[in-house]
């Protein structure tokens, strides 16, 4: 181990009430998408910038961000300092009536949207972000079903997760949803043996014309897509092929809703991440990256067309908590706090002169790497047994031995790491020091020598 | 008006910032369950216990609160200070670590619930709670259809939406959703003919019965009913009826998912509604009262039984925020806060002496009340324009002129009341003083003067 144990930073008493906390856990807390029983989640005692410590006390730097969430590291000062001045003021308030950290939230955000993307429907997360951009989808266009991407992620309730195009949907598939998915543009893995960039765009989008032309376009209501798919593998698109993605939305009258959950605010060196592209959907769906994650929060922006159908015929949906006092309190200051420390800015350089360079020369020694791809402070690793045939460490939707252990010399450098079957994400804090960033990366360089142990011969 | 400008509490600045704050509401948020054009939203500059300010500065008295969650008023110091001290220490974690915060919140929860729910999932707000329990009993059955009360409301996400029995369901029902409904027991306006409560209990769990083996038992995996029916009128269970239910889902191999997204912490005078019936439900649905809302969290608690079908297999589901640390810390706090200043046994002294008492007498008085019923701080006076033929004041799913009379009659008495059809709901905070309580009944009884103008003669 080469974490140090910051003894400063956490004390014995912390350590002793991390311990019951974990017996308390494993007794009460039923976890995330986990069978329960074999379990062994690690316990957090601190988080700061882009450190934290484990229940021993050791420190790590969080190459994570969590669930790709804190944008702005862990315990900014000036957001601790918003939400502990909201809660004093006003926690929580009704939906129906006017609060003013809500209403500052959705003008600073209508602001940072492209297009027409001028009102803000606020949800307690992304997945209920995507069951009402839905909803909107359908009552604007009369069309019920849904087109969706193979290889992505929208969220876990019930419809978010039958968009959702991954295996996590599996398990809670009953071809009852509505929902239709297409292949997704995807180079590296290409569904369409293409070879070029341009042959990938070409021939994805031929694809997905043929799927509206043969599901019919007169029964699409929407088409949800992750600006740059986020956990499914961080994969970009190839140049033209949102542009025309949202032609054909265009042409055939169906709604664009481009997913930001993950990839949104700041998170690949803009704003959003379809200012890549200089398109505006009809809706985009956040959360994670609008407030850290600091205190729950999602929503949907909306374009003034479809505003327009709700103008004068109720939206059949809302909940509680929509436009929550401390969680817009806590959205107003992240904001504020990336743009007057230039987070965006930040985020793009540390893809284009640290991340991109650094990944791409390990791509060059390393044999297990296959590929290397994304922008900002958004990349993704993918781990392979062989490059010509481009097999993967593990398979599609599962874990291997080979991942585990390059996980494990990861964790055994100090470092807390996103991992998704045969990928490794580089997604830390936009505000990382080039110092601990170089450090981490330093870190992954060494556990891709365990990586290249298992490529064949 | 009798309501006081207060400007000790609410300064000229604040107004002006107050009626900013309402002109970028109307352009750029768009609101729960509105028509967004002709919404006119009241702007809440302050509140405080049971009060709250309006964008006037005037001082109204809450008897909603807010959407029936503030169960521990506005604002209450010790939990304003413990979200204050976790923002401090911690905001966020992912939900697959352990968090101090998320245990302890676990633990009390799970002391809390009858019987053997001994685990809790976390989750934002009571539609995705909703959403997961159901997921949760579908898995465990093995079985899909869900069978859920008409005149209920569990939720807007789409499966959360499509299991509620209001209209509010309407424009998002595709009949796609495995979701059967069945007649409640609501002894006012019996959908049984019934004349007498045991002749309600007998027939309404007939029909439950006839519903479950008309539709298939080997079909059906989970019922959801709330313990209590809130926003759809808070019509006690007649005696007998939540027993038969636990016993039909036990003789079926049915899932008893009792909702207690409203009914729950306390509302009802017990710290669960279920606890009126001395029953074990399979699983529980909370939200709202856990932290009264003062940050996003609900969740699911979990019978050995059900965690006994995950402790081996992966849990299908899972949200970032899952077990959100400040929102557990809210938790926390709230349900200590409760405890030591005994607010449930408050909340079921306020019904038995004071609420109970005022609106019976209230109902001898006034020819517009059908019907007054409830319990604890939950209680429903229905308005008629008829007692013998029990016409509502306003049709089933809408409002009318003379319903909007009595609310207005009640807001220029200065209270922020709940109302819905042709109901006025009194749900105030559980530790509202009694003598504010006496005030807001004493201006419910002058508005009902105004209801009694519209009773046919």
């Amino acid at each position: 181990m080469t974490t140090e144990a910051t003894t400063a930073a956490v004390s014995a008493q912390d350590i002793a009430d991390g311990v019951r906390a974990h017996e308390l856990d494993r007794e009460h807390v039923f976890h995330s998408w986990q069978a329960q029983g074999p379990f062994t989640p690690m316990t957090i005692l601190k988080a700061e910038g882009s450190y934290v410590w484990d229940g021993e006390g050791n420190k790590l730097l969080d190459l994570s961000s969590q669930l790709v969430n804190t944008n702005i590291g862990h315990q900014h000062p000036k957001v601790v300092a918003a939400i502990q001045e909201q809660a004093g003021k006003l926690c929580t308030i009704a939906p129906q009536h006017v609060n003013d950290a809500r209403s500052e939230a959705a003008r600073l955000i209508a602001e940072l949207t492209p297009g027409d993307l001028n009102h803000v429907f606020f949800t307690n997360g992304g997945a209920d972000a995507v069951e009402h951009a839905i909803r909107m989808a359908r009552l604007h266009t009369g069309k019920h079903k849904v087109l969706a991407a193979y290889r992505s992620y929208h969220g876990g309730t019930q419809l978010a997760v039958n968009v959702t195009g991954d295996p996590r949907r599996f398990a809670n598939d009953h071809s009852d949803s509505g929902v239709v998915h297409f292949m997704p543009a995807y180079g590296y893995r290409s569904y369409f043996a293409s070879t070029t960039e341009a042959e990938e765009t070409e021939r994805a989008l031929r694809h997905l014309e043929d799927m509206i032309v043969l599901e019919g376009a007169s029964n699409i209501g929407a088409l949800i897509l992750e600006s740059i798919p986020g956990t499914a593998g961080i994969y970009m698109p190839p140049a033209g092929y949102m542009a025309g993605v949202r032609e054909l939305t265009r042409k055939y009258g169906i709604v664009f809703i481009a997913d930001e959950v993950m990839a949104g605010f700041g998170r690949s060196g803009k704003w959003f991440s379809i200012n890549h592209w200089d398109i505006t959907p009809d809706l985009i769906t956040f959360a994670k990256g609008v407030n850290s994650g600091y205190v729950p929060l999602g929503g949907v922006a909306i374009s003034d067309a479809i505003f327009e159908t709700f103008r004068d015929r109720a939206y059949p949906g809302g909940l509680t908590y929509s436009g929550h006092p401390l969680a817009c309190a806590a959205a107003v200051a992240t904001i504020e706090a990336m743009k007057e420390e230039g987070m965006v800015e930040n985020s793009a350089r540390l893809g284009e002169d640290i991340i991109g360079p650094a990944l791409r020369a390990m791509a060059a020694k390393h044999p297990s790497v296959g590929d290397v791809r994304g922008a900002g402070c958004f990349w993704a690793v993918e781990l392979v047994k062989n490059r010509e045939t481009r097999e993967p460490l593990a398979p599609y939707g599962g874990s291997s031995p080979e991942m585990n252990q390059v996980v494990g010399a990861l964790k055994a450098e100090g470092i807390l790491p996103f991992a998704n079957f045969n990928r490794i994400h580089v997604v830390p804090a936009l505000n990382i020091s080039d110092e601990d960033l170089l450090t981490g990366l330093a870190a992954l360089d060494k556990a891709l020598d365990v990586a290249d142990g298992f490529v064949e011969a």
